[in-house]
This record gives C-alpha cells, sequence and structure tokens, in this order.
C-alpha cells in the first residue's frame, strides 16, 4: 500500500502553492518524489489536473523549475503534477552507467524483464498509484485529468494516454519519441525493460497504439515540435504518429517550429498554449 | 580591452533568441560569461535593456531558466541581460570555501582589499564593461537601460543604480540585501573586499547611498519582498531603505507579500509586474 506523503518543502507561487512530496511507493518498491502546484482555487476546491512526464535525465523538479507553467495554471485553476522519471536507489548494477536507460530513464513502462521488473514499474506508478494519491490525498479531480510530456516523457503521455483512455480525457506532448520501437532511445529502453517480444514493445508504442485505435480522443491531441531539435530525425519520428492518426481518424494538431530545439525554451514558448489546450477539455 | 564575445549556446525562445556569451574581461582579467535574451524586435532596431543581477551562488543562467521573464520581455520588445555573480578562476585561496562570499558573492563592489582587488570588480565589469558590450556590440540600447536584481543583486541594482545615475533609468529590485553594512552578508563582503573604512562602505550600501540623495529616480523604485522570506529580519532590512527614501523624496513602491519565501517561485510570480514597470520608464 501507498505510505503516507511526506512533505519535503513548499513555496508560494502565483497566489498556490508549489510543493515538492516523497513516499513510499508500492508499485515500485522504493521511496519516489513528485511535485504538484496547486492553484489558489484548489485551497476550497477540486481542481482539474494535468501530469507532467518529463524527459531523459529530468527529475520530478525540472518542469516546475523551467517550464513557467505556473502562471497560467494559477490562472486557471488547474493543478500540475510531475512525476519523477525512474526509480531512484534501485541499487541495480549498472543503472546510472547510461544516461538514456536506468535511472533518469524509466521509458513509463513496467519492465517485464529481471534485474528492471522488481521495481521499473513507472506505468502502475503513473497512471495508478501517483494518480491515486493526487485524486485522493491532493486536491486533484479524478473526473477532469489529462496528461503530457516532454520528450521520452512525450512518449510517457501517448502511450499512458491511449493505454489507460479512461483516466486521462485530455493528452498533448512537447517532441514525444512518438515511435520508440524504430529509434535508438526507445529500442535500447524496450530491449532492456520488456525484452525481444515485438507485441509487447507495439503495446508501449505511442503511433502503434494509434494503429490499432479508433479516435480515442475525438476533441484532439497537441503536439508542438521544434525544426532544430537535433533528436528530430533520428529519434522522434513525429510524422510516424501523425500518420496513425491520419489511419485512426484521430484529429492531431502537429505544429513544427522553424527554429526551436528540444530543450525547456522551446517548451517554455508554448507551454502556455497546452494549458489551455488541456482546460478547455477538462473544465467541462 | 574587451576581448571579442563568443556564442557558448542559443535556444529560440518566445520568437526571440536566449544566448549565452564568454569573453576575456579587461575589468575582471578573466574571461567571463553573461546571458542575453533578444527580443523579436532585436532583429531589426536596437531595444531597451533590462540587466539582471543575481544572487549568492547564482550564475549567468539562474534568472533566464528560472524566473520565466522572456515571454513578457518579447511582448514588451525588452533585451535581458543576466551577469555572473563573480570572477570564475581567478584562484584565489580560500574563494570557494565559504557559499557568502568569494566565488558566486562578488556583490557588485571593486574590491580594494587583496588579494580580492586583482579580480573582483564587479561594478566595473557589470556598469562600465557589460554594459558596453550589450549597447555596442549587441542591440542593447543604451539610452534605454534599466537593472534589477534578487537578493545580492537587489542591492547590486540599487546600489549601482544610485552610483551610475546616467546611466540607468530604471530600478527595480526583489528581496534586496537594502542594508548590507548591517547585516552579517554584507559586513562580511565589505570588509573582505573594501576593508574596514565605513566611508567606502557607505559609498556600497543602498540605504545609505540614498540617505545622501535627493529623489535619484522621480519616476520611482519597485522592490517586492516576501513575508515569509528567511533571511527578512537579519539579512535584508528593506525598512531602512524605505526609511531612506522618505528622507531622500524618493517615491518608493514596496509591496510586501504574504506567504513568499525568497526563491525564484517567488521572483517568477512577480516578474511580469517588475518587467512592465522598467517597460514603461524604458521606452519614451
Amino acid at each position: 500500500m501507498t505510505g503516507s506523503l511526506k512533505l519535503l518543502d513548499e513555496h508560494r507561487c502565483f497566489g498556490g502553492v508549489q510543493r515538492f512530496y516523497s513516499h513510499d511507493s508500492a508499485a515500485i518498491g522504493l521511496p519516489m518524489r513528485f511535485s504538484a502546484f496547486l492553484p489558489p482555487r484548489a485551497a476550497a476546491d477540486r481542481v482539474p489536473v494535468l501530469f507532467f512526464l518529463a524527459g531523459l535525465t529530468c527529475t520530478e523538479e525540472t518542469f516546475m523549475v523551467k517550464a513557467g507553467a505556473q502562471r497560467m495554471a494559477a490562472q486557471y485553476g488547474l493543478m500540475l503534477v510531475a512525476a519523477d522519471t525512474s526509480p531512484r536507489g534501485a541499487v541495480i548494477p549498472g543503472e546510472d552507467d547510461d544516461w538514456d536507460f536506468g535511472v533518469g530513464a524509466g521509458f513509463y513502462v513496467d519492465a517485464t524483464q529481471p534485474p528492471w521488473r522488481s521495481h521499473y514499474r513507472m506505468e502502475s506508478y503513473v497512471a495508478r498509484e501517483l494518480f491515486d494519491i493526487v485524486t485522493t490525498q491532493l486536491p486533484g479531480d479524478a473526473g477532469r485529468a489529462g496528461i503530457f510530456g516532454h520528450s521520452m516523457g512525450g512518449h510517457g503521455a501517448l502511450v499512458l494516454a491511449q493505454r489507460h483512455r479512461d483516466q486521462y480525457r485530455s493528452v498533448s506532448a512537447f517532441s514525444p519519441i512518438a515511435a520508440p520501437s524504430r529509434c535508438p532511445w526507445g529500442r535500447k529502453a524496450f530491449a532492456g525493460y520488456l525484452g525481444d517480444d515485438p507485441d509487447v514493445w507495439a503495446g508501449y508504442d505511442a503511433s502503434q497504439l494509434m494503429r490499432q485505435s479508433r479516435c480515442p480522443y475525438p476533441d484532439g491531441i497537441l503536439i508542438d515540435q521544434g525544426l532544430a531539435d537535433p533528436f528530430l530525425d533520428e529519434q522522434l519520428h513525429p510524422d510516424d504518429f501523425a500518420a496513425a492518426c491520419v489511419s485512426a481518424q484521430q484529429p492531431l494538431t502537429l505544429r513544427r517550429h522553424d527554429g526551436y530545439d528540444h530543450g525547456y525554451y522551446f517548451v517554455s514558448t508554448f507551454v502556455a498554449d497546452h494549458l489551455a489546450f488541456h482546460t478547455e477539455r477538462l473544465r467541462c
């Protein structure tokens, strides 16, 4: 079972409060950290909640420090929650050796392969345990939840939104790893965490999931992609996801931005658009 | 003389560009780094420029990553420039020992005491060399420059604005060390960099400078201060500065904010107000 929340830190911000929590995670079997921005309205009411999944090497702090999202979240009355990107302290030999696998690189899957499967269960953590915490112990409204993310976390958002359609009412992404089965980051992670079975990979590949789908998000999906992103050609493949959306009759707004790269200066530029997109879909 | 600028890094951001530069500094005698956000308008015109001075332990990157200021700067057509907080690589014994003196803690003074005086000349660096670079090699308009800062950098802004009144047309601060001669951080820094002469200290103390002044900024000064700031009582003394402003007939807006602390979640909450304040004063 989920241990009680420990408030590590809090800061008043835009009339609301930026908090950092730790708790003993049942899904992961280790302590986990997450961050939550509570808008002013959350002092009195349950509020819609938007989960952010970060990219490789990031933590639960990255988005809250760098994206500048709290301003609009305060205005919209939207709670923001950011997860960490992997278990920490699993003490698996080699888990710290690579920046794109292991610590900081959980890829939002439930690993099936030893030794990873004992702790690297980020799908269960994010989509079940963290969701429950935020909607029971914090004032997030379980009926008005959305998800978005950046890079590896964009992959996570597009995948978890499809695998848990009942739970997330809106989804968007910045520079997602949109077809992980066919890029080096994704293949390395999937082989390590999931083994060799292509059917298992397909279940965690946003484009393949969408190809087997029928318009899961009729109100649309939003993706922003910088065209000066050094990872675009080799790792991201947004066109695969766009093609899959066409075949699934899934409305997609894929915006390509000249000159923008992969980092948070890009994310911060367009984050207000994402918050507006989710708010529109979570308000009613 | 000032060496040529080396562009270390650039990122498109809010239609403008976030840049990081290094250069051989004549004032410091070592390479220095600074950051500059150029709004879209700077591609065609000279634009007003707002210098930001950061606090203890920060670098030229802190403000640009954490404050979320680029959004409004892009909209207002305002260039933002952030300096580093001290020389780096002076190789003075002990300069890395304390977080509140030496590296990361230059206090925006020109040191008079050995061994610091050979490199720790942050006033000359910020108010002369960096100002010249930004208004000659970059598209900052020398006739429309303002200055602001946070904590140690709030001290720096209030002091440099008074010592270089001809140069800065507007000044504001977040949680400034407003009376450094009477707080532990300030006394330690001033004793180390400036020696024991109280007259020299007075020349770098915002409140003492203001007391000897006559309304240097008739269009007003803006200060934001969090009331849950753990450094407020011992280190900051904004009331001293407010009293000095009264005696100097200097209009001051000192806003005290319930529940806000000393960090960038506080700064980011009110940074848009500061940009609006400066823009109003730099536009005409």
